[in-house]
């Protein structure tokens, strides 16, 4: 089988997400990677880490301490901590290259770092997340899942106000997500028939309506609908019993209601090693868990063990899709 | 110093809660045990699992196989795995009798058993758990505190549709419920200066605004008051990330705004030693973190791990408290 070719985007530029680059490039891996990003920036943080880089053209292999490049030059050159409004359009830029080498398959997969949502928008460029972005310019419906080796963790509902999730939490809505979840665990994942343990809305799961009346009314003929035709799925369950070890190894995905009743346990379980992957695109998507950490950033001391993670679950994403 | 005396309620009969409470019989304890519970259902529990047992007065010291016993008999001999709305009222007079012995201070400790709430209402009792029952024959305010050796996380809301939670989110509410929790810390816990982590509400603890207004209008206002009196505070913060293992080797407990945000973690981290305690009583209080398992009652494999933490809790608790 050829390797998969993995488009990565280092993010921004003044926060650690070029020397994470650095570090993927000192090693081999079971792809060949691909950079679109700012060279400079590159350098700076080889240089600030004491690392060899060396670039190559975009469709070279990949060796270790050799970068094919897609050069993505920023008009403001970089300083580790301190994020430049200037560059935002180049940083956006960056990602909707790479992701348009993914649609047009001249690569398999996009690995993406950290952005700075709040310079992106400071430097005039609406933008809400890179999630929301590749949905958009693929034309995609898309399901957030965050995974590492103990738990992979879909939203219903992802950046909302709480006051604002039960109402956005509709039968119709529930059953995109959970066709788009089934469906990237049987192509991406090879699970030949994946089993989601589906989490109520409510303390409890509503407790039969006493604490809420969504599971009756919205998950539960939500889940018949889908259990009729075929789909396993367990729920709506009590969100705080449904992470317990035993629970866990009964399902290949927890489905929760919304941001903080699923990623407190997945992040607690091992966040080091914690991917944020985007399900329903035409190609695999696996961003870092972590922010810019820009008070690390050139330090050295930032942790690569997300990146590499992410490196590894979108070769295997790849890898699968290409059978499916 | 003389041994604590705990008050420890069976709960549901048709349930584990009596075989458990057998158990604990069997063992020696740093406390002396006294049961306010039905004796048949005791005698019964014993031999279904084979377990010497025999009742002393209810201020004997207890003894491995011997129970001190307030007796509070059932009018409907129990049957396992089916309970009884006829012996609802009994249930409930004996945790009032219980509980009436700590607030005389005739036991130092008050450690409860798994009730059925639905067959405690079709017993046409108005009840919407031990915790609100307690409180309220106390006349004092309460927080719903869960625990195990990993960590502490109190509630700010408890059983509440997640619709209702933004609104029962107030200064005046989060102030009253830290005060409770930072007096049992000291008090109960024995820390002299508690560090307590508060969760935001909304995620990301709002992003400043715009995943959600709370944080900046009632949380952080609320903090500020009581930073100002001198209380060892941080917050509101992330849920997402404020479990991570470096992060609770920093605080005493953590503050979660409701009960699905909080709760996952603990339960994922060790659910077996995990107690429920109740926070603001004039004595202290630990439930056993499980239900009736009405399922398993009678057949000798419901785990005792959470009932005998209970126990060691509660012993630790009357011992600080005694004193402070």
């Amino acid at each position: 089988m050829p390797r998969p070719r993995l488009a990565l985007v280092p993010g921004e530029p003044a926060g650690v997400g070029p020397e994470l680059c650095v570090r993927a490039a000192q090693r081999a891996w079971e792809a060949d990677l691909v950079v679109f990003g700012d060279r400079g920036s590159l350098q700076r943080a080889a240089a600030a880490l004491a690392l060899p880089l060396a670039f190559a053209a975009a469709d070279a292999p990949a060796a270790p301490g050799v970068l094919p490049l897609v050069d993505m030059p920023h008009p403001v050159a970089a300083r580790f901590g301190t994020p430049e409004p200037g560059n935002a359009a180049s940083v956006i830029a960056a990602l909707q290259a790479a992701a348009g080498a993914c649609l047009r398959g001249d690569c398999d997969g996009l690995v993406t770092g950290p952005v700075h949502k709040a310079t992106i928008n400071a430097g005039g460029i609406a933008y809400t997340g890179t999630t929301g972005l590749l949905a958009a310019q693929a034309g995609r419906e898309v399901v957030m899942m965050l995974a590492n080796a103990i738990v992979r963790v879909a939203l219903a509902t992802t950046h909302l106000p709480l006051r604002a999730v039960a109402d956005a939490i509709t039968v119709e809505g529930l059953q995109r997500t959970l066709r788009i979840l089934e469906a990237a665990l049987r192509e991406e994942f090879g699970i030949a028939a994946p089993r989601i343990a589906v989490l109520g809305l409510n303390p409890h799961a509503g407790e039969d309506g006493h604490l809420g009346r969504e599971e009756l009314d919205v998950i539960a003929p939500a889940l018949a609908a889908l259990r009729a035709q075929g789909m396993r799925l367990s729920g709506p369950l009590p969100a705080d019993t449904a992470f317990l070890p035993q629970r866990l190894r009964e399902c290949d995905a927890v489905l929760a209601m919304y941001h903080d009743q699923g990623l407190p346990v997945l992040k607690y379980s091992d966040f080091a090693h914690a991917v944020n992957l985007t399900l329903g695109l035409p190609y695999p998507r696996v961003a870092v868990d972590h922010g810019t950490a820009l008070d690390l950033a050139g330090s050295g001391r930032a942790d690569p063990s997300s990146l590499f993670a992410a490196i590894e679950a979108c070769t295997r994403l790849a890898r699968h899709r290409r059978h499916a």
